[in-house]
């Protein structure tokens, strides 16, 4: 059984280490704070004082961390993985970074005999709990097929996508969908409530058919409940909106709808509201026409 | 058994007569073209020369027409539905029109002792022929139960929504949402294509969690595999985001993702590909990425 390393014990991280150890691998910890990974020890772990160290005692390193910058430090920084690393061990990202940043990173870690595989995760902190993240690969076949078994203890949808890279594209794509979606829930309830309609009544009569939607099914009864408890925060989803903008304009390729919904949670973030969950984006709408609170 | 005028037999009220008769239902119908009443007539309805020639012989009318002013024509002028409509009946208009002018033609009802329903429906002509629309109903409550077992052999999802008017305002909602999710999966979908994804492997890594939809499933294959014919034509969504913004503006409610997904299909249109299904919003996203056929 490959020893896994694991960097980044936050929200997402803690739980899906956990999961590994229940699923029996032997594990090694590092995070920058040393709660984490004193709380993973008791249960197991093996704490390590550096990247470099966890990568020294694993055959698989995992990286679970907010932004790219996070990732290239821990990842190519001196201490790093990357200098612990033996050849023909796997470094794979489960961070949401930015795909040309996660390319590069698989360039450099090829170029010392090392696999790299971008793999970002949807289903948030409950997904990662529960074990039933859908996990979005990019990479070589062979590195893919060899950590399977660890991505099967973290998640229940596992696709290989493609090349390095398209992990994190897929990734890019699943969030314009996710945020367009959340504004198409927010203008319909906004528009039924100005008008007086009873919103329950509404979001049943509409659940059946071409409107339906994950968003509509469980942020919709959020948004009516004014549950405003993060699933996934607002400011979580502008960074990720920030790296769908940045690929985007590499790419030359105009976005108009994912732009306008960075522009309103942007007006949440100026509420002061960045911790809310991306449902709040309701509020915003409201606002608009007067009828916030 | 009640008996049952119809009037407009096109694309959706043809096949939704047929139903009617086909549960049993006598059946007189009325349309500006003639042939389709012929048909009709052949499968067992009485032909009429007026629509208040249909309502002297019905105890419920039907109408299932365009745009709100071929309803008031229909309903409200001379030789009109509510001309020949007997008190105590009931006139309930399944077309897709303004919620203020169903609020005036109900009223106009009312004044002569005749009930009046907003109904309008989702789920195209695929549904109208299956028989499982959702129907989303505005009206007195009483005018609605006489009228469910009619509504039962047209549709599947029957929700009375709340007073006049209220049907059309949650199928705008309804609206708001399907067009802003088509969008959604336009920008992933172009974003995929234009980095090099696999759109198929996309497709299915995204379907399974908080990106899913009856958007993507039903119409992203079709946008993948270049299908533009028609569930349901850009021209009429069009109308309907029309209904949309006049509303809203009449409640002073701004709605910037579905104005912009209007403004996005006007393209489409001034492409002279109005006729096309809603899917074909892709294309214009790809053609704003120089990716256009």
């Amino acid at each position: 059984m490959e020893r896994i390393g694991f960097i980044g014990l936050g929200a997402m991280g803690k739980p899906m280490a956990r999961n590994l150890l229940k699923s029996g691998f032997s594990l090694t910890v590092h995070n920058r704070s040393r709660s984490a990974v004193d709380e993973l020890a008791a249960e197991g772990a093996a704490p390590a004082q550096s990247s470099a160290e966890v990568a020294k005692a694993s055959d698989i390193v995992i990286t679970m961390l907010p932004d790219s910058p996070d990732v290239e430090a821990v990842v190519l920084a001196e201490s790093g993985a990357l200098e612990g690393a033996r050849t023909g061990s796997i470094i794979i990202d489960m961070s949401t970074i930015s795909p040309t940043v996660a390319q590069r990173i698989a360039e450099k870690a090829r170029a010392v005999g090392v696999s790299f595989l971008d793999a970002p995760v949807s289903g948030g902190e409950t997904g990662a709990i529960a074990a039933t993240l859908s996990i979005m690969v990019g990479g070589d076949q062979k590195a893919f097929d060899r950590a399977r078994p660890v991505f099967a203890a973290l998640g229940k949808t596992i696709t290989r996508i493609g090349p390095s890279g398209s992990g994190q594209i897929a990734k890019l794509c699943n969030q314009v969908i996710c945020v367009l979606n959340i504004l198409a829930v927010s203008e319909a309830l906004t528009l039924g409530k100005k008008a007086g309609l009873d919103l329950d009544i509404l979001l049943q009569a509409v659940s059946g058919g071409a409107a339906s939607s994950w968003v509509l099914s469980t942020l919709g009864p959020k948004m009516i409940n004014r549950d405003w408890a993060p699933g996934f925060k607002i400011d979580l989803q502008q960074k990720d909106l920030r790296l769908v903008e940045e690929f985007a304009e590499s790419l030359n390729l105009p976005l108009p709808g994912a732009t306008l919904v960075r522009q309103l949670f942007r007006a949440v973030q100026a509420e002061g509201r960045g911790s809310d969950g991306h449902q709040t984006l309701v509020r915003t709408i409201e606002r608009l026409a007067a009828l916030g609170e």
